[in-house]
């Protein structure tokens, strides 16, 4: 126990004596990409590590079978490791991953898929030893970031075309979403609810006019609210170039219209607006290329494929050196997530937009995270003041979610797969327009 | 005290109370450079950074005039800020030399000019505010740059042509090198006595003729040593080119051999072995330009100018993500910065190449570290396992040191002035052949 402020005794090694990996299922409503449907359940593992000194932390990161395996591998490489030696932990699992021949799993729905294994492994461990590490010293992980900046983090608010509920099911409480009035209808609700000052609309479903309709329509309704539109790559070089002209003036970002550094440059050299990336950019060895191309102006960082939190500011560290800024992506998560985005979004001076999350489309009884610990104000969350991520994993809702999991059959992301066994006409394409 | 390892209360916020700033000067040799020679007395700042819970940091930085000046006005603003908030100090430092007008004073002898003064300012108090951190908690500061991952660190040995002795002194035990023998000489001893694997020759000081014959030397004498020379851009694109292509395959790098990105990069086209610098990439806006240009293959870091340890550890993530290599650079120091520059290279993984030091050149009865706590041993130091920085401050070596300080009467590193005091026809030149 540390409650005073004294010298420290040199605290003992505190070794990782071994791994916990649980996969959990929490539902999911029919949100539509360009790529499929959300199915209705998400998957996420929840990695508990335990050290000789009993005190445990805890990691998320995606739960695909893929990704689980891989996990394990890597778990079963760190027990004898100091829990203070992040480094340490890194090399062995690069080298438990090093003949990885598990493919696919990795839980991004096919639209993140050049991210680095060892970084994508790695997150989830170095988030859990982070914990623990604030956890033995009394400090939030903010701290070991080098300080938060920012006692809350604006989110943005991610607005999803979604069919009413999932077919054979009832309909959710958000309602369907499938032209400008129902995606206005969405925000209205969402803004509402959770304060947000910024909204992204998730794009590449429709025809891109009548996306550029719904980002119109969004702009008539909130005169100054900050707009982004994300078709995840749906769109050719020309059609974006189209796009982006069209919106220019209307967006605070363009995120992927088109796939690959060469098509987002080709769009970067006529349209004026920013443009942001979450799939051409997705590992280090992405940043000299796009750089050397000028394909990007925004970077959206994430910490479960950048490798961790530390990482993930080393990313901060290269956007703030080359003039890029810098967002923050999100995937479906849990609360445990939450904290760790939170933390490290508190401890980047350069983090220069609201993050994305898809925390309003969870049900708000779905969480391993004690019930309460977040509250949306104005779009912001608080930033945890506790030791380590400052949340208190609820055991017997982990188990409830991982009997979910269980249950609900799904092993691997697969939202091209679900929608055409919803629609066998469906065809995935890219760019599709 | 937290001597077992169990969870710890959350530690209160530990607020920086004040900072005392004692200027201290130490013997230094007259080793000669392009700009002139050492003077008898090398400067030094220790800056100690004092908090409400009674514990104390150091950090050690350059001891001009000016940038005195410059680290008073920073103090000034850090009472208040929690310790643990490195971006808070930060920020405040900024703010407070926002309106620097301090000319000068870097105390990096007209080589090292266009590095950021709030980087260069903040770096003895992450230093000291990281000691802290260290010992609140018990851990070494390399715990807190995410682990060790070497338990030692690897330096060069550091030749300059020297004198025999300042003039109007003794000589000292060093004894004169002034040509090839000389340099062979000097490397035979240090090599001998501290074990050195690579070997680094400060030029610029003669002819490139005779510098290249001292390499030669040295590679006849020491055949499997890495060897690299050091001109500080004496020499003209021409002359670098001529140089390089002359000793490709005996140098692991050249460095610095002509000022300027442009005038790098049209060495680096021409020359097989790569292109250091601690020179033409000084700062974080220096990075993307020499990139795009092709000016580099290895950048010294030196946390005394690139903002301390995290910042250090930003720019080797920028060198690993870009493919480039990364060494160390040093001025005339201490054993505080000598501890720091330790756990900075233990905990980054990609440091590629030994380090430099000046070590060897001070006197080993100086230092406001206490005597003993560094041992060179095959060239390499031990990485402190204590808490922080592992070392202790020698209260009385300070008091005798800063009243050389006072004594001496050098204020502002000036090697040129000196050289001129002594050669009236002594003349500046950049590129001089
Ligand atoms: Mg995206
Ligand atoms: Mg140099």
């Amino acid at each position: 126990m540390n409650p005073v402020n004294e010298q420290a005794e040199h605290l003992d090694q505190v070794t990782i004596t071994n791994v916990t990996i649980t996969p959990v299922a929490f539902k999911d409503p029919p949100l539509l990409n360009t790529v499929g449907v959300h199915e209705p359940y998400a998957l996420r593992a929840i990695v508990e590590v335990h050290t000789d000194s009993g005190v445990s932390g805890v990691g998320e990161t995606y739960g695909d079978a893929g990704h689980l395996a891989r996990l394990q591998a890597a778990a079963a490489a760190l027990p004898g490791t100091d829990v203070f030696n992040i480094n340490e932990l890194r090399s062995r699992m690069a080298a438990a991953l090093q003949h990885d021949q598990v493919r696919g799993g990795h839980g991004m729905s096919g639209m993140v898929t050049g991210s680095s294994t060892t970084d994508r492994v790695l997150s989830a461990f170095d988030v859990a030893a982070l914990d623990i590490q604030g956890k033995l010293l009394g400090r939030p992980i903010s701290d070991l970031l080098g300080g938060a900046v920012r006692d809350t983090v604006q989110f943005s608010g991610y607005l999803f075309y979604k069919w009413s509920g999932h077919p054979g099911q009832n309909d959710d409480s958000w309602g369907p979403a499938l032209d400008p009035a129902g995606i206005v209808r969405q925000a209205r609700k969402m803004v509402d609810e959770y304060g947000f000052s910024a909204l992204k609309l998730k794009g590449g479903v429709f025809a891109p006019e009548e996306e550029v309709a719904a980002v119109k329509a969004l702009r008539a309704e909130f005169p100054a609210m900050p707009l982004r539109i994300d078709p995840n790559g749906a769109w050719t070089v020309d059609t974006s170039i189209r796009v982006g002209k069209e919106l220019d003036g209307i967006l605070e970002y363009l995120e992927d219209p088109t796939p690959g550094i060469g098509g987002m440059a080709a769009v970067r050299r006529e349209v004026g607006m920013p443009l942001a990336t979450n799939m051409c950019v997705v590992s280090f060895s992405d940043v000299a290329p796009a750089i050397a191309a000028g394909a990007v102006d925004v970077i959206l960082s994430d910490h479960h494929f950048w490798g961790g939190l530390r990482r993930s500011q080393s990313l901060a560290g290269i956007t703030d050196t080359f003039g890029l800024g810098l967002s923050m992506h999100s995937n479906s998560h849990l609360g445990i997530s939450l904290a760790a985005m939170v933390h490290l979004a508190a401890a980047t001076p350069n983090l220069d937009y609201a993050c994305d999350t898809h925390w309003p489309w969870k049900d708000p009884e779905e969480d391993v995270v004690r019930a309460g610990t977040f509250a949306f104000d104005k779009g912001s969350v608080k930033v945890p003041t506790g030791p380590g991520l400052g949340i208190e994993l609820d055991r017997d809702a982990l188990e409830r979610l991982h009997l979910q999991y269980l249950e609900c059959g799904i092993r691997s992301r697969d939202d091209t797969g679900y929608m055409r066994r919803l629609d066998p006409s469906y065809v995935l394409q890219s760019p599709r327009w």
